[in-house]
C-alpha cells in the first residue's frame, strides 16, 4: 500500500515528457517541464534537430514566466484539410498536422501559460497562448526567451539582426563565426539598428554536418515585435530576441491572446525547405468574402533609371521644400525628372505592346527634393502631383491602352503622416484607376525611437493592408517587416521587398550567390518583389557617375522570374534596353505569375536552385536555375511533364563564355522538343543560370525544325 | 586720419545696443550682440525687469547657435490695429506695438538667425526666425537657451516643470526656494515626468520686492515643444527648457520657420497682467471664413458623480475588455453606470428647465473597464455605445428639448488610435447632432516615450482642432498642452483643462487659494474648463469611500464663473444638489459667457481676485471675487456702470460664519439698487468670495422693495 501511495504522490513531480509525432511519424516532439522550466525537443528521423530547449518570457516589473511551472493538462488532436490560396506557388495546399496543447501553471503566482505545438510532416510550429485569467491580464514583455538549441556548429546563411533593415548581403559561415564576422556584415543603410553582437534575423537557414537542412522563422506576426535570434557560440543555442520600442519594451500584451508561431522546418532535402507550406498553414484562412479583385501583376516601371541615378525622383533641385508652400510652378525643373507625362506614356505604350498589366511610376508626387535623411514629418501627401505629371491625362491614356498605373506611396518612414493621408490616398487611387500600390518606409521611423520591426510598426503595416482591402487595393510594402505568411489571411498583401533586392545592384552590387540564398530565407515567409530583369549590368551606361555592377548574367535574370516566386513581377530595366534584347525579353513576357504546381529540381543554399513550375490554368511549365559564383553544370529531368504529351522548350541559357562580370550579356536561346523522358545537362556561368519556357504542342506544325533535346 | 580709420575699423566690433520703446514709452528693450552672443534687456519705467539675458540654441550634431554672431542689420516698424475676437473677455482688442527685427549672422558657419521683438505697452514678445538660407536647412534642437535674467529673488507662483502634466497645486515661494520645495511639490499623477530639479512651468507669475508683477509665457506654440524654465538660484536667471521626444531631441526644424513667441508681461498693477492681450495679439488672425457655428456653451454633465466615485464610467466590472470582441450584451452590468439613457434624459430635462445648452456625457462608449494605466493602444473607438446608452433615442430627445449632448473623446493618451478614428468619430458627432467635444489624454502618451508637451503631441492637438473645424466642431481638450493664444487663429478651440481643475477637489482637494493664482498662470494663454459650481463640498456625501473635500464656499463657486474666464462653463454638480440651492443656482443661470468689457477691481496673486465684466450685447454686468484661505474684506466701487443708469445688483456672498471647510454652504443673497457711485465693502470667508449679477433697471417697478447699497 505504502509503495503505491509513494508513486502516486511523486507522480506530479516527476518530469513527464509529452510526446507528439508528425502524421507520417518522421518528426517527434517531446515536451517536458523540467525543474519547473518548460522545454521541448525535436527529432527528425531519429536525429535530434533541436536539443532540449527552454521556453518562456521575461516580463517588465513582474515575476518572469520562465520557471516554476507545472503541467496541468494536455490535449492532442489532429487536423487534415486542403485549401486553395487566392494566388501562390501551388493550386492547393494540404494542411495536415498533429497537435499538442500543453497547459501550464506557475504555482507561485497562479498564472497560466499554454503552448500549442503543431507537428507537420516537414516540421514544427508552436506558439504561446495566454488564456484569460485572474492573475495575468496586462503585461509587458521585456524579452521572449524561446530557445532553439542546435546540435552542432551548423553552417548558417545569415544577415545581422537589425531592428530596421534586412538589406544586407548574406554571410555564409558556421554559427561559431557569426560574432567575428558581424562587423563586416553590417554594411551601411538609410536606417539600421543592429540588434546585438551575435544577432541574426529569421528566416534563418542552417545546414548541419549530417546534411540536414534546418530553417527557423515565425508565422502570423500580428500585434507583436519581430523576432531575431541571438547565437550562443558556446553551445550553438539560438535564443529569441524581440525588437524593442522607443523605451526598450518588447511587447504590450493583454490576455487572452497568442504570440506568433515559431517554426522549425527540417529535411535532408533542401528543396523540401523551399516547398514547405508550414508558414502559410499556420496563418488563419482569409475572411475576405470577395477576392476577385486580387490578381497577380506583371509590371514595368519608371524606377530603375532613378535607382541608377540616370534620372531624378525630384522635379527640381531645391534643397528643401514645404508641401503646400513651395510653389512648384515657379521653380526651375532640373530636367531629369522621369515621372513626366510624356515619358510615362512611352512606358504605357511599351507595356501595352508587350502585355504588361501595370506601369509603376515613382517620383510622380511633390516632396521628393528632401524626402529622406531629414527626419521629415510632413514629407508627402500622396495626393499632389508635380506640375509635369498629369494625373487625369495619364489615367485616360492608360485606360485607352488597357494598362493600369501602379501607385507609389513612399512614406520616408513617417508613419503618422501616412496614416493621416491614407484614406484620401487610397480614394485618390480608386478615383484614378489604380488598384495596387508599392509603399516604402525608407529611413528611420517617425515617431522617433520606434523601429521598423517593433510591435508599433508591425501594427501599422497590417493596418495599411486591411484598410487597402476596403478599397480593393493590393499592397506591396517595401522596407516593411519581412512577411510571415499573413497573405493567407490578407491576400491583398501581394508583396514585400524587406530584403536586399535588385536596387542594391545599383548601390554597389549584390553577391552573385544572393538569389541562391534568398528563397531559403526571405521567401520562407512570403513572396519578394525582387524586381529582376536587368539586361544592362553596367550601371555606368546609364549614369557615368555610378560604377556599380549588377552581378548577374542576363540568363540568370530570366531565371529569377521562376526561382524568386512572387505574384508581382517587374521587368525592371528600361524599355530601350529591352528593345535591344527582345529575344531574351520574350521569356519575361511568357513567364506565368500564378502556379498550379512547383517542384525543386536542384537546390543547395548558397550554390544553386532550380525550380520547375506549372502555370495555373494551363499546361505550360517554366523552369529556372539561379547559380552562384562557381561555374556549374545543371542536370535535370523533365519527368514532371505529362506523359504522352509533346512540348516545346525554349532554353535561355548562359553562353559558354558568359560571366556575370566579364561577359554577362552572352546568352543563347534554343528551342527543343521535350517530353517527360527528356533530360538536360546545362552549363551555368558564374553568377548565371538559365530559364526555360515549356509549352505543350497543340499543333504538330509547331514542331517543324525543332530538334529533340 | 588715422584716428578716424581706427574708429571705423572698430565699428562693427563694438557692441552696439539696439533700442526699442513701447508705444507709450513705459517699456524699453535693448538688444546687443556682446562678444558674439545675442542679448536683450527689458526695462519698465526705468526699472530693469529682465537684466541682460542671452539668446540662442544648442543643436544636435551641429555647431550651436549660441555665439559667434554679428549684427548684420535691423529693421523697426510700428503696428496698430484693433480686431474683434469671435469670443473673449472683451469685444475688441487693440494690437499696438513697436517692433525691432534684428538680423544676425554667425560668421564661422555663415548661418543666419533673426530675432523679432514686439514691444507693447504692457510687455514684450519675441521669437526666433530662421530664414531660408544655404547653410541651415534641416536641424535638430538639443535645447533652446533663452534666458530671462530676473533681477532679484522674486516671489514665484509655480508648479514643477513636467513633460506630461500641469495638475499640481501651486507653490508660492521665492525663486531661491524652488529646488528645496520641488520634491514635495510633485504630487502623484496618472502621467508625469518632472523636467528638472529646478524646473517650473509657464505661464510663470512673479512678484519682485519692488512690487512689480512679471509674467513669463509663450505664444503661438505650433509645431514646437512646450517650454519650461530652469531656475538658477545663484543669479535668479531662468532659462528655457524644452520638452524632449522619445530619443531626447527637442525640436525637428526646417528653415524657413519661426519659433513660438516668448512673452514677458510686467506691471505695478497685478490686474494689468490679467487683462493683457499680448498672448492673443502675437497669434495670427483666424482664416476661418465662417465662424457662426462657434458659440460659447453653458453645460451640465454626467461627470461629477463618476469623479467622486458615486457612479462608474464603465458599464461592467470586467477587469479587461477587447473592443469588438467583448460582448457587452452578455456581461453583467455593475449597476453603477451613469451614462444610461434614462439618467441622461433626466439631465437633459434639467438642462432644458434651467437654460443650459448642452449636457456632457462621459462613459457613454465601450472600453471604460480598463481605460487607463494599461498602456492600451486600441482603447476606444469613439463610436460604439454601451448597451444602455441609446444614441438615437437621446439624440431625438435632446433635440425635442432644444438641448445638445456634448461628446466625450477620452483617448487615454493613445494618440495614433484617436487619429485613426477621428474622421469617423467627428462624422458620428455630426450625424448625431453633437457640435462640441471634450477630449482627454489621461495617462502616458502612446507612442511610448513621447510626452504630452513634446513637439509630436503638440502637432497632434492642433491636428485635432483643425480637423474638427472642417466638421464645424468645437474642441475642449483636457490634459493637452496648456494654451498659448492659439484660439485667435483657431477659434473652435474653446477650451482646455491642462491644469489642476475642479476634479482634483475630489482627488484630495485643491489649495483654497488655487483659483487666486490660476488666472495669473494657466489662464494667461487661454481659457480653462475649470468646471466649477460645486454646491456640496463634502464628497463623502456622494461616495462614503471618498473623504475628499472641495475647498470652497458656495459663494466662491459662483464667483468662479466670472473670475475663471471661459467661453465654456459647466455647472459641475448634480441636479439633485442644485435643486437644494436653486436660489444660489440662479447666478449660474444668469451669468454670461461672452464679454464686451472686463475689469480687474482687485488682484493679488495668491490672495484674491475681483473681476467685473460686461456681457456682450447687453448692459448686464457680473462681478466675481475669489478669496484665499484668509478672511478678508473686499472693497470695490461700481464706477464701471453707466452714469445716469439704475441697476439692481444681486450679491451672492459668504455668510459671516462661512468657511470653506467648517461652513461652506452658508451664503447670503441680497438685492440692492446700485449706480455708478455705489461702493461695496464685502466680507469674504476663508476659501470664499462673492458673485454679483447687475441688471439694468428697465422698469421702475423692479426697484420696489429694493434698498440702495
Amino acid at each position: 500500500m505504502k509503495r503505491i501511495l509513494l508513486i502516486l504522490i511523486l507522480f506530479p513531480v516527476l518530469a513527464i515528457a509529452q510526446q507528439l509525432q508528425s502524421p507520417n511519424g518522421s518528426f517527434e516532439l517531446q515536451f517536458q517541464v523540467e525543474n519547473g522550466v518548460p522545454t521541448y525537443q525535436l527529432d527528425y528521423n531519429e536525429e535530434t534537430i533541436v536539443a532540449k530547449s527552454s521556453l518562456g518570457f521575461e516580463l517588465k516589473d513582474m515575476e518572469s514566466l520562465l520557471s516554476g511551472f507545472t503541467l496541468k493538462g494536455e490535449k492532442t488532436s489532429s487536423f487534415d484539410e486542403t485549401w486553395e490560396p487566392v494566388w501562390g506557388e501551388v493550386g492547393s495546399i494540404r494542411n495536415q498536422y498533429n497537435e499538442l496543447l500543453v497547459l501550464l501553471e506557475q504555482e507561485s503566482t497562479q498564472r497560466f501559460l499554454n503552448i500549442r505545438f503543431r507537428l507537420f510532416d516537414d516540421g514544427l510550429g508552436f506558439r504561446y497562448e495566454f488564456p484569460e485569467q485572474p492573475n495575468l491580464s496586462y503585461f509587458i514583455i521585456s524579452e521572449e526567451k524561446t530557445q532553439f538549441a542546435m546540435t552542432g556548429d551548423h553552417i548558417a546563411f545569415w544577415i545581422p539582426g537589425d531592428y530596421d533593415t534586412q538589406e544586407y548581403n548574406y554571410t555564409t559561415s558556421k554559427l561559431s563565426e557569426v560574432s567575428s564576422l558581424m562587423e563586416q556584415a553590417i554594411t551601411p543603410n538609410a536606417s539600421q539598428t543592429p540588434s546585438s553582437k551575435t544577432g541574426v534575423q529569421t528566416a534563418l537557414m542552417l545546414k548541419s554536418n549530417t546534411g540536414t537542412y534546418i530553417n527557423l522563422h515565425e508565422a502570423a506576426l500580428i500585434e507583436y515585435a519581430a523576432m531575431h535570434l541571438d547565437v550562443d557560440a558556446s553551445n550553438f543555442t539560438l535564443t529569441s530576441h524581440l525588437t524593442p520600442d522607443a523605451v526598450g519594451n518588447k511587447g504590450y500584451m493583454q490576455a487572452p491572446r497568442n504570440t506568433p508561431w515559431r517554426t522549425i522546418i527540417a529535411s535532408k532535402n533542401a528543396g523540401d525547405i523551399l516547398l514547405s507550406n508550414i508558414t502559410l498553414n499556420l496563418n488563419e484562412p482569409t475572411t475576405y468574402e470577395d477576392t476577385s479583385w486580387i490578381k497577380p501583376v506583371k509590371y514595368i516601371g519608371v524606377w530603375w533609371e532613378m535607382i541608377t541615378g540616370k534620372s531624378s525622383w525630384a522635379y527640381t533641385d531645391i534643397p528643401s521644400v514645404k508641401l503646400g508652400e513651395t510653389d512648384y510652378s515657379n521653380t526651375e525643373p532640373n530636367g531629369r525628372h522621369a515621372a513626366n507625362t510624356e515619358h510615362v506614356k512611352s512606358y504605357i505604350d511599351f507595356a501595352a505592346q508587350h502585355g504588361f498589366e501595370q506601369v509603376l511610376v515613382e517620383g510622380w508626387n511633390q516632396g521628393w527634393e528632401d524626402w529622406f535623411g531629414k527626419s521629415k514629418d510632413y514629407v508627402f501627401d500622396f495626393l499632389t502631383p508635380y506640375p509635369d505629371f498629369d494625373v487625369i491625362e495619364l489615367r485616360e491614356y492608360a485606360k485607352s491602352k488597357n494598362v493600369k498605373l501602379m501607385m507609389h506611396h513612399e512614406t520616408s518612414g513617417s508613419v503618422r503622416n501616412y496614416e493621416r493621408y491614407m484614406d484620401k490616398a487610397y480614394q485618390f487611387m480608386v478615383d484614378n484607376n489604380y488598384n495596387s500600390v508599392k509603399s516604402g518606409y525608407v529611413g528611420d521611423i517617425i515617431p522617433r525611437g520606434e523601429y521598423h520591426y517593433g510591435q508599433w510598426a508591425v501594427n501599422h503595416y497590417l493596418y495599411a493592408v486591411k484598410k487597402a482591402a476596403a478599397y480593393k487595393i493590393m499592397v506591396n510594402a517595401h522596407e516593411a517587416v519581412r512577411p510571415t505568411g499573413l497573405s493567407r489571411t490578407y491576400p491583398n498583401l501581394i508583396g514585400n521587398e524587406s530584403a536586399r533586392g535588385t536596387e542594391y545592384e545599383a548601390f554597389g552590387g549584390n553577391n552573385p550567390d544572393h538569389t541562391t540564398i534568398l528563397p531559403f530565407t526571405r521567401l520562407i515567409g512570403g513572396p519578394m518583389d525582387y524586381t529582376p530583369g536587368i539586361f544592362e549590368p553596367d550601371v555606368s551606361k546609364y549614369n557615368p557617375q555610378n560604377n556599380s555592377w549588377v552581378n548577374t548574367t542576363i540568363a540568370r535574370q530570366l531565371a529569377l522570374y521562376v526561382t524568386m516566386y512572387s505574384p508581382l513581377q517587374m521587368a525592371a530595366d528600361l524599355p530601350e534596353t529591352y528593345n535591344k534584347h527582345l529575344d531574351a525579353f520574350q521569356f519575361i513576357k511568357d513567364v506565368a505569375l500564378d502556379w498550379e504546381e512547383s517542384l525543386v529540381l536542384e537546390a543547395e543554399p548558397g550554390d544553386f536552385i532550380t525550380y520547375a513550375r506549372k502555370e495555373k490554368g494551363s499546361n505550360h511549365w517554366f523552369v529556372g536555375r539561379t547559380n552562384d559564383e562557381e561555374p556549374r553544370t545543371s542536370k535535370i529531368a523533365f519527368d514532371f511533364l505529362d506523359k504522352d504529351k509533346k512540348y516545346i522548350a525554349t532554353i535561355y541559357a548562359d553562353a559558354k563564355d558568359a560571366h556575370y562580370k566579364k561577359n554577362p550579356k552572352a546568352y543563347t536561346i534554343k528551342k527543343y522538343r521535350v517530353s517527360d523522358s527528356s533530360k538536360l545537362s546545362q552549363y551555368c556561368a558564374p553568377g548565371g543560370g538559365y530559364a526555360i519556357s515549356i509549352f505543350e504542342v497543340t499543333d504538330n506544325s509547331q514542331l517543324k525544325g525543332v530538334k529533340r533535346l
